[in-house]
């Protein structure tokens, strides 16, 4: 049994702006991430391989709030967070605040396996980067025409970032491979109009990624403030470790109801070592795929679609 | 009940340089930080408030970790990291990589309270200080002559990281108030020689401090990648909520056992709504103190003193 899911974040067009022609262009984005990290595994790589894959194409698409296409600070620069953990030994890589970084999961994994740290920040994270030859990029390969709209209208107090698609938006990967283990990664440009170097939990081992394989594997997104203050990620996994409730259990018992209750919008994408996917959001959409050994594929964004 | 625990760290001298003399200013400051939040508690303030103080005193004291006498980066600088988390609404506030701001824990507080965000990074870190008008210093005030020779030895080879003082060195507090809230506070200068804007878990909401009052309050001090990588203050809490376990157990679980496996030395501190108090360690010592409203007093550095 081998597995993976994706999302593109919770932050969905509303319903009304979701034209024929983008929905599609939306899950044809979705197919090829899903699907590209579906054949690592089914050739029997890893899940760490799987998601790195599965989120570099998320990232390289300008459609989605991360690498290419990441949404705008208040000053109108890209500034990235990413991370990524492996169930098998607990390993984990985070980056928060890199703005030249092509592919910030590139990034998180290479802190990972090659420093001896968990977590790098900024131009450290750069300078890390540089030595670790990793490609670079200007900042304006980030910036669409699309997000530099969105920032105007957030700036002019046309809409308040919520209204806007990049208000939750992430990506994110979880997978199970053959050999049984888990892997989860995560990456954004953050919230629009983003100020004081926040850093939401995509970067947060244990809020935005968690990977165990006594437990599961779970990417978050949402609005991160309240992820973090949640715990997202390990939360849910404790409460199948220590709660004995079933994956999909305790990822509604987080997103659906400690969430809710919070004022916490988004979802989660989460695996367990049997390769049970949970997909629960408390938003109104979520970008998001699955696709299992056994035959299973699923691609949706809202949801009853 | 009310009751407070503090600790200035897991990285205590080995005992046979712990001088008299040492052992008892080290004793002095400990004792100062615990009777100040402890007399918060008393007078009636908040946990968030005791936890607050306790950890600006211990800023201040230059012989801790954190604030003056944070130990240095490969550059030879300082760069301080802290949070803070109310465990009665599940608030919190974190900053890393700050230069300037004389109490970091204050700042983490400010963006708890004074901002939509949990956590904030390096410069717009201290701008946002700056519009809260928080006291800024110079880098050199945190510089003591102290840590400037352990940043020698250490790039000169003459002793690794691990053996200094620093290198397990955070501080922090947990508090249980009058009206039964729940609140954890943690600040560190990192490890010595640190690069590329390296952050521990000191200011990972979840893996250095945790405060939920449904479960309870923790503080963590060690070697920060291994603690981000088992989500310890989190786990510790899920541990008490899920799992049925008392909070001594839960904590004994996760430093003794859990880390331990991992290879992660250090220790915690941690308190719960019943106002127990556990603060195990796998180092050598742990700088510590617990008061109770039962008139319990204790400071201890090793593990039978």
């Amino acid at each position: 049994m081998y597995a993976i899911a994706i999302h593109g974040g919770a932050g969905t067009l509303p319903r009304a702006e979701m034209t024929p022609e983008r929905e599609t262009a939306y899950r044809a984005g979705l197919a090829a991430a899903l699907d590209a990290g579906y054949a690592v595994l089914d050739a029997g790589g890893t899940s760490l391989e799987a998601v790195t894959t599965a989120v570099r194409i998320l990232e390289d698409d300008p459609m989605f709030n991360a690498g290419r296409g990441a949404v705008l600070t208040h000053e109108g620069i890209a500034e990235l967070d990413a991370s990524i953990m492996n169930g098998a030994n607990l390993a984990a890589g985070a980056i928060a605040g890199v703005r030249h970084v092509k592919n910030p999961i590139e990034l998180a994994r290479a802190v990972m396996e090659h420093s001896a740290h968990v977590m790098l920040i900024g131009s450290g994270a750069e300078e890390f980067a540089l030595e670790r030859g990793l490609a670079l990029v200007p900042n304006e390969y980030f910036r669409t025409e699309t997000r530099k709209a969105q920032l105007q209208r957030v700036l002019t107090g046309d809409t308040r970032p919520a209204n806007e698609l990049s208000a939750l938006g992430t990506v994110g990967a979880v997978a199970l491979d053959r050999a049984g283990n888990l892997a989860a990664a995560t990456s954004t440009g953050g919230m629009t109009a983003k100020r004081y170097g926040r850093v939401g939990d995509s970067p947060i081992i244990g809020a935005g990624t968690w990977a165990d394989n006594a437990s599961c594997a779970v990417s978050a997104t949402g609005h991160g403030e309240y992820f973090i203050r949640a715990a997202v990620a390990h939360d849910i996994c404790a409460r199948v470790a220590y709660g004995g409730k079933s994956l999909a259990q305790a990822a509604d018992a987080v997103v659906m109801e400690h969430l809710v209750k919070l004022g916490g919008e988004g979802g989660v994408i989460a695996i367990d070592p049997q390769g049970r996917i949970a997909m629960p959001f408390n938003s109104e959409g979520m970008f998001r795929g699955a696709r299992t050994s056994d035959g299973e594929r699923e691609i949706s964004i809202y949801r009853d679609r």
